[in-house]
């Protein structure tokens, strides 16, 4: 590989790359370093990235690609993922790419540039160890085959490049290995079973912070300035939280492929799939229901201005401006009552509410509306719904 | 102490001393590492234990034995227990008598023959410091009296080597010393005070994780390969968690002698002395109160397939397939309503189900029965059971 | 400066600084560690106080005063507080005036004399680095305008120098700066975001356990022998807890300025601004609301020896002796059904509470009153108070 001297040679250099008949351009690509296996020596337990590409930066994936091919690799375009060790010659080829480009990669610019110049430095210093360094594509957004692909998706959608719900994460769960976490290290249990009497008499034991297959959200992510986590655990990875979110220690968390669209107070339960409006409400204690626990699989979306009072539950989707009131549970089947001078206020801000005869209305009936304050009648003694007296901001990109 | 040379000549060995008229089995033992006070240096503030036996390889406790008083030390079989420092006679008489089998120590097996090579290892690198190895045996289950004894104890239960209440751990608060805990090492509070000045200035201050008399499950115990633990501080030492289980770091949390007998999804709490059974689920915020918290005493066991809905309360045991609905409480004198169709119903899957003239039924009355679900009627306005749809496992060995 | 040889001198010196017409005692003064910006090197991270003052110990202050003069520094005691680097000259200063002293400056007796000593061996052994130590001075109780201060007022609450709610915090979250913590040590957001290629691919990107303005209370403060906090997240820096106090990991949480004045149970979430009493229990997942979260900016007090049963939510102030049941949320417009036998009971025990005649009691009515028990009658359908059989403890101190 010769060393490219201009941008225009190095445009040239791409076309040339992208007119290869096997080359197609990846839905996302980016180098891990990752952490292997202390018995299972080839087991990948984590894989970390400083960088990562969606749907963007497609001249870098070609010379990613082209470098390995150069190295006698072989990526599989055909399939939907591609993962690969990097070496020596894999640095050194695309660097003499990037040629034109190292001098001013710097700060924002340039980063997939960056992040080859630092492997370079490192290798240098440390060289390199087989399989320490990977490189992964993927072509096609199906189950993901490889915890490094995994991660990919995880990082895709922590760092908000793909909206919430809008990537399949099927069998990760069988793709991740359960290891304990001591802090950001992956351990195998297997491996601490085999030393435990060493490390237990040496006094070396680890500090073992959790056990999952998944790491937490501040082990891979940086967030906005004005974002708040004050517990790492309370985060999953794969969460994706918009700034100006605050996630509160006490009974809070917000599981992977779920989060918020805008700042929100989160003091209680974002489930797996479910997905939170700008300044919004999640009370302390409050759950908001998972497709796996109560929603008959179907996701719930909080609009905007919502909220949750303390310890309630909340089991379908609703729209902005919306009051739960403190310790109640809204489910699907949950039957309330409205009268007739609060449906009309509610029909104002709402279309396809049907009268109901007998004044009851299920939660499903309910679902996604805007402005409706869930209340306890402590006189009548029963559950009812009125117009809240929440702001209802119509936003035309959300509605 | 002359090398032994075959296992005849080890189980002779044995046999000789069992003789001896003050000899006693234990019904436990096991050698720690123990952490000792900053300031007090005679204060045994944890004991770290890389096996524990229970009720077994007696040969082993035998040569202990043996070994301790070639130590000129004397075990107190006519107590409850017995701890002792171990010292460099010690572990050559031990390992002198292991001899047949050193050889073969490895991976699952003679595990206290691997205990006293590593031992060995570690002394002739480091030497050893007065105290802090001990070997602990235990043979009554009455109170403990020492923070090794109480360890040992919490250990038999996390290991699973006795079940759920099925030892005795009255005034291990007494025993233990409250500490902080910077991570896996404990600190003495006083230690911390008399040092904080020049700690602080130095910017050595330890990074204090928690401050309890007790440390937590995973700082000892490695969980089966498909049990999680997302978040270590949820789980107590001397909790027991059978495998499978996950444990969610939103609300949860399972006290020491409380945990689960089958996979468990966990994301409420499991106070002290309270069971939950395979296949159940505690729901985001669940609350299974404990003996001391409004149970009148009466320990809380949940049978298997049973779900307590998200911000449930439970404070009556439940059978197999009930439902608690999310957001209620249900203790000992919560009146539910139950209507003639559906007590029939429950009387199927129940003996001793009496029917109530009023149609109301305290919670105790229900206690441990089978298939209720607890919901709350919007229509009519009131607590009612029915027949749960959830399947019930009728199983022998449990019912 | 020449060395004080007597503690008549000491005095005289002292009167002497005091003398001077722009002197003013402090409320509250202390030397500090801060940590600065990894990135932005003069912006204060955290400020680690070995010791605080407040309103006591006047002569330091004016030997501290008088040994920045001494370095050219000039004291603004016209404004609500001064905040200023120390360097050797200071450091001198004060030892020679502190002289007759400086023998018997041990455990507990003249701390801050203990202080200046320890910076001197710091500053002997290492050099001091500009800025790294400070001394703060609070002259007035209006907003905190430098970190220093507002971590200074932080240690008065948490240190129980001054009351809950008893000092002005107005404008901290402006000053504090949001960061990652590693552990104790904070990092700025946008330093992590500048090196994270580098930190990833070389396996040292920090173990971030917070993302928050604030620090927690363990790292700064060392609790009571009788006191546990059984995970450090669950306490923010600026709680007061009084001894005896037990902080459960499940759902609970305790925010600055808030916390206990006696031993609590605490298992659920005492927001900004609440205040518990002696004895008292806040259960499992239980909420007492804070002036921001539906409490119309009036601050919760909880009595003494009342209980707040599990996942119930408390948004009025509670006098002693007072039960929420399990589950129920009382607000302040929550209307509670009480009957006549039941209100001269709780008259008995209470002044001010006027008849309703429809029996219906809104919560803020109920406001501090004692003895009274919340509960959900299950046969009436309706949520009732009557009088709690909890024991009312009189105190004149409270009362």
């Amino acid at each position: 590989m010769k060393t490219i001297k201009t941008t225009d040679e190095f445009k040239a250099l791409v076309e040339k790359i992208k007119a290869q008949p096997h080359y197609k351009d990846p839905i996302g690509f980016g180098i891990a370093r990752v952490d292997m296996g202390q018995k299972n020596e080839d087991q990948v337990l984590q894989a970390n990235f400083p960088l990562i590409n969606w749907n963007e930066n497609f001249g870098s994936a070609a010379i990613f690609m082209a470098a390995l091919e150069a190295s006698g690799e072989t990526v599989a375009t055909n399939e939907s993922e591609s993962v690969h060790s990097i070496d020596f010659n894999f640095i050194n080829y695309a660097l003499a790419s990037f040629a034109p480009y190292v001098g001013e990669a710097f700060g924002d610019v340039h980063k997939n540039v960056q992040v080859i110049k630092t492997l370079q430095n490192l290798a240098i210093e440390a060289g390199i160890r087989e399989g320490e360094y990977k490189v992964v594509f993927l072509f096609e957004d199906t189950k993901p085959c490889s915890v490094e692909a995994v991660y990919l998706k995880l990082y895709a959608l922590s760092q908000a490049k793909v909206p919430l719900r809008g990537i399949c994460l099927d069998g990760a769960f069988g793709v991740l290995p359960n290891v304990a976490w001591s802090g950001s290290t992956p351990i195998e249990l297997e491996w601490l079973r085999e030393n435990e009497i060493e490390l237990k008499l040496s006094g070396s034991y680890p500090d073992i912070t959790s056990v999952d297959k998944f790491p937490r959200f501040l082990q891979h992510i940086i967030p906005q300035d004005n974002t708040r986590i004050l517990e790492a655990s309370k985060v999953r990875m794969g969460a994706q939280l918009a700034a100006g979110t605050t996630v509160m220690p006490g009974a809070s968390y917000i599981n992977f492929n779920a989060g918020t669209t805008g700042a929100v107070m989160v003091e209680g339960r974002i489930s797996s799939s479910a997905i939170v409006g700008k300044g919004s409400d999640v009370g302390g204690g409050a759950s908001i229901l998972g497709v796996l626990s109560g929603t008959n699989g179907n996701p719930v979306s909080i609009g905007e201005n919502t909220l949750l009072g303390a310890n309630s539950v909340c089991g379908i989707p609703l729209g902005d401006g919306c009051i739960i009131d403190a310790g109640l549970s809204i489910l699907e089947g949950t039957k309330v009552h409205i009268n007739e001078a609060a449906v009309k206020m509610i029909q104002a801000v709402n279309s396809g509410l049907v009268i109901s005869e007998d004044g009851y209305y299920k939660g499903l009936t309910l679902a996604g509306m805007n402005g409706i304050h869930f209340r306890f009648d402590t006189i009548q003694n029963r559950l009812v719904a009125t117009r809240s007296k929440r702001e209802i901001v119509l936003n035309d990109e959300l509605h």
